[in-house]
């Protein structure tokens, strides 16, 4: 069923929509964190969302944290191992110690942990606890949607971080973008972004209502808010362990380097056989939350939702196939557009759509209600762009097409088609598509039947070869 | 479920309502188009809602479009045809070309159409595609429902309607009411309404949080905001027709003369039957949204919830009903009241009421949470008035009678009486009657017993001949 | 499913949190009732609540009314007779009158009544009628929370209170405390309230926005803003009833006095028996909403869901345990701590959680997101304290013990352990914590499983004696 998102502005006057750099970063010692804060009653905050870009260099650890909002993370690049923790559930993963051999009381039990890659979707629950870390060669690339306005967020529309470990707001907070070196970003994004701050902050606040507190490092892990005594009676440790825990000399970040790592996770095959399986403190809900999928992956051809050979692809990822995502109340969309090819004119219907692109860039037109046209220019890898429930969109690849990943405000997003096989011109009679547009008949009918591909069109015909190769196709796969 | 509604208001100071003529207008070539446009703070800006009244003449279509919030809309008068396009669902309506006989590929596919006629209460989802057209001898009229602070709308809380055709924005906009020449309107209103403007206007916000921007006549339909080029690639149309979808230079408003309209819908008892058929691109939806029953019939007294031979009747239309009421999260009510009769006072549980009154008048009362009467006035014929949750009510008809429709903001509206057999106080017993008023034991057996009716109350008996013949109708009816 | 709660804020910056007394109250004839209502921007306002403390006098009647978001009352002490009232449902219970004896024709119907004790929690549906009266010996204290943000609530986020009888605001209405003699509470309480006045006042809005109004002592229950002509025809009664109803010259509050109160209430066990049973006007609603158990008690210590026999419990109330939560969307907890034993430090993950302290003190930490503590002080008996959402809090119980009941702002609120048997150091791997705190394999196994417990900590150990204790009942319990 659907739920609402808590938006409680009375009025968005959205004049203008933006390409947008991320405005802030963090770096820290094994990565770095690039936010996209909204400011007053731009599209971001009217869409009531704000994302991040992690970055996680190999051995990096993102220090494990819960947030008020849930998030829906894409991975761009890279693989790692993924922990969230639901609590009450049972410690269902068992890891025998390297150096120990087969002896019972030296393993590990915690609860399930899972492998991740590239184009994998990460749903990550509200206030539950998430970490995550880079066991591969190669930097991870994440990018992050965070729901301010989701219903799992009954304080206001602010998201927080509540972090359980390091100090991460001794951090240099920086405004802007950051220079561009080594940062398992491609050399090919075609805009340099700006120098910047960032905004991790947390206070209560960091964002909405326009209010932004730029000062402010002081803070910590909430441990850092409890007494020492009290920390030391309730874990029952030493003093050493407690100072610790409250990490105030922690100068890390929120991404560390951990080289003594070695978290086992199931191959491929046996995770899909050890779920359901009840060892150690079963408690009756591993058939609930605690055995939940919470990942999947997008980037398969295979997976391919909506399928044009000449145009590019499109894989949508709802609670239907990721039940957890009835929780996030999101969904996402990965899409492929081949060069010149055109995602067909549409409309979100039940949701905003939040793009980021992966690579290769797209001209977008978005309009709204009143017929204009509040963005019309180019997005490039790197970039991300908030497309307003039911604002009107076209987009079509530029010479190296275009890769992204969509963000949807409803587990079950839906979009209109506008031109193509299953849009409005195909369902109304020809008589309304004459009188509306006072056209004739042959022209309602060009209108309706023209165009018969669906969502995604292969571009025009440049050339008598590539004509000719359409229309093969077309004999082949029509 | 109940869902909520996201009022988002801290607070909402009623001191005082009004019974509302419409306060602005356009005029298209084939009708007109009456606004209840909330002002700030208003009891319409409290309760999340706006309305309009259509009157569209005889061969007047309305535009295609699709709006940012659910509508429920009750026809007054006049019958047409009706068409809510659902994305993805089938073209199941083939209708054959009127001149070229029984050749296949001469006909026309579409989706789904279906008549209504007077007394019909029709749900208009948001976000899907809807148009109407009037092929009876008189004109129409509708009394619609916008629910701004509705789930479905996430943006914010203004209404905002996404025209797939004409220039409607080109109209002269008035504020104000109309004066009374021909509208279909009937002549027995007894108030002149004033002169003025419109405002179906857009631009991202049209209400809400106080905002009026009374200018800004620019602006037509969505694909003004989209390149002629892409469009006529889209389409795959000459760039005339391109011309036309964009209507730049059309002057007709949003209800335009279709003479030459001959859409076909299958008569009444053959549109039972084809429900649930699977003809040309079924795709497994028709069971779901794409046969939804959209309309209901509420004016059929044999519909009626609540009758009372001496005082009238009550017809109510929840998603228990009309399923697709669930979507809307909107209800309706349909009352009628005789000479002098009275609807027991009462409160809406758990919803706003909307109430137009279609015909006569009635006195209301209503009265806030302090005990002081925020309404004490006459509600007449085309006049339009909110009761918010919560608030006391009571109703008496004047000496015409009173029918009208209520709105109401939730698809199982409840309400509680105050008086009559299914009261409070028949539920209390008699002892907290007795010292809660300081009342007798007698007087709080009268309090509980001397009204036997339930909803509906007859009118005093005035004369003998009067109580003679309620005395024979108690006999009969009892 | 999770509903929403209709914060509607952007931003809610929380500096610093308050234990608190009631800052308003009114004296009514056989009673007081003293508020928590909320000042702009405070804790209260953030988490959308406020709370009322009624004690009812023996005699005591509680007057008729109904509110505009749902109630969540606890019985701190006493016992009584609740009745609400739902619209529709049929009057099944027939009270036979003393005087009378078995004469069929003198009985009195009326809808189902139900008794409750020290330890009940009551739902009070919002928009239902409810009253109470005290048929003990001793004062009944209960403390009630009114969920404003709740979803019931259309109009705004204010309370509105509707009375049906009396003239409730024709009393004094006082600000602050109120002086301590002999009106219920335990002496034990260690604070001296302020003096003040009180805030049940209505007016469309008595909190919300900042708005405060504090004159208006105009007003009266919902009858006084109808005419008396209407009223004399709705209930067919004399003027004299009339005016009573209206209650105008009423002086007695809403907590009256009620020497004359027979009715009777079915003994415990036949309670259960009646239940499902349909006498008198069945309707066929019996089994869902009219026959709704509205209470249950959490004072037994044998529902106790947590149990340390060294430490103390916690019982929770969920919609799982008493379905009609799920309507009210709210829970509550009740907690006893032994003398120095200690709560686990955890979160909130899915409500606010208001606490009222019944008897005893703790000590609070709550820690917000930036690690800064926004709490750290006693609470003691007669206080309430909001932990918001997500913030981290640890209680130690001073030494007289403490016992609370905390309400929470979720149907099936979730807590998350930070330290014990069923918290996130149990989920995560080893590695984990010890890349996250910079601590060996050692510290991390320490932090692990140093702390056996789950949820109630024993104190220390401070003497052999106690140390030897303690070893026996882990023996026993271990």
């Amino acid at each position: 069923q659907q739920q609402p998102r808590l938006s409680g502005r009375p009025e968005c006057q959205i004049d203008r929509i933006t390409a947008r750099e991320p405005n802030h970063y963090v770096e820290s010692e094994a990565g770095v964190s690039e936010y996209w804060i909204p400011d007053e009653n731009d599209e971001l905050e009217c869409a009531g969302v704000q994302a991040v870009r992690h970055t996680i260099n190999p051995k990096g650890l993102l220090l494990p944290y819960y947030p008020s909002t849930p998030e829906l993370a894409y991975v761009v690049r890279g693989q790692g191992i993924q922990g969230t923790v639901f609590s009450g559930c049972p410690e269902t993963f068992e890891t025998p110690m390297p150096s120990e051999g087969g002896r019972e009381e030296f393993l590990d039990r915690h609860q399930k942990v899972y492998r991740y890659k590239e184009g994998d979707v990460i749903a990550l629950p509200a206030g539950s606890v998430h970490w995550t870390y880079n066991d591969g060669d190669t930097p991870i690339v994440t990018i992050t949607l965070r729901d301010t306005s989701n219903v799992a967020n009954q304080l206001d529309r602010t998201f927080r971080k509540f972090f359980l470990a390091g100090n991460p707001l001794n951090k240099q907070i920086q405004h802007g973008g950051r220079s561009q070196q080594g940062n398992g970003q491609s050399g090919r994004r075609q805009e340099q972004p700006r120098r910047g701050e960032e905004q991790e902050r947390g206070r209560g606040g960091s964002r909405g209502g326009g209010r932004r507190e730029e000062q402010g490092q002081e803070g910590s892990n909430i441990f850092s808010g409890f007494d020492d005594q009290i920390l030391q009676e309730v874990f029952n440790v030493e003093y050493d362990t407690v100072r610790q825990l409250k990490g105030q000399n922690d100068n890390r970040g929120f991404i560390v380097r951990a080289d003594n790592f070695q978290v086992i996770t199931p191959e491929k095959q046996e995770q899909r056989s050890s779920r359901g399986s009840r060892r150690g403190g079963a408690n009756g809900m591993e058939e609930t939350i605690c055995s939940a999928q919470l990942s999947a992956n997008l980037a398969n051809p295979s997976h391919a939702d909506v399928y044009n050979p000449r145009g590019g692809r499109v894989s949508t990822l709802n609670s239907h196939k990721l039940p957890v995502l009835d929780l996030l109340q999101l969904s996402a969309e990965r899409g492929i557009l081949y060069k010149n090819a055109v995602l067909s004119p549409h409309y979100n219907l039940n949701a905003h759509s939040i793009i980021y692109v992966t690579s290769g860039s797209s001209r977008l037109q978005i309009v709204r209600n009143d017929g204009s046209a509040v963005f019309d220019d180019w997005v490039r890898e790197g970039q991300l762009i908030v497309v307003p429930q039911n604002f009107a969109v076209v987009k079509k690849a530029g010479e190296e097409g275009c890769e992204w990943v969509a963000f949807k405000t409803n587990d079950n997003a839906i979009t209109s088609q506008l031109a193509g096989r299953f849009s409005y011109v195909r369902a109304l009679p020809e008589e309304v598509l004459m009188n509306s547009y006072e056209i004739s008949r042959e022209q309602a009918k060009s209108l309706k039947y023209n165009r018969q591909e669906g969502v995604v069109f292969s571009p025009r015909s440049t050339s008598p070869r590539e004509s000719a190769k359409n229309t093969l196709l077309n004999v082949l796969f029509g």
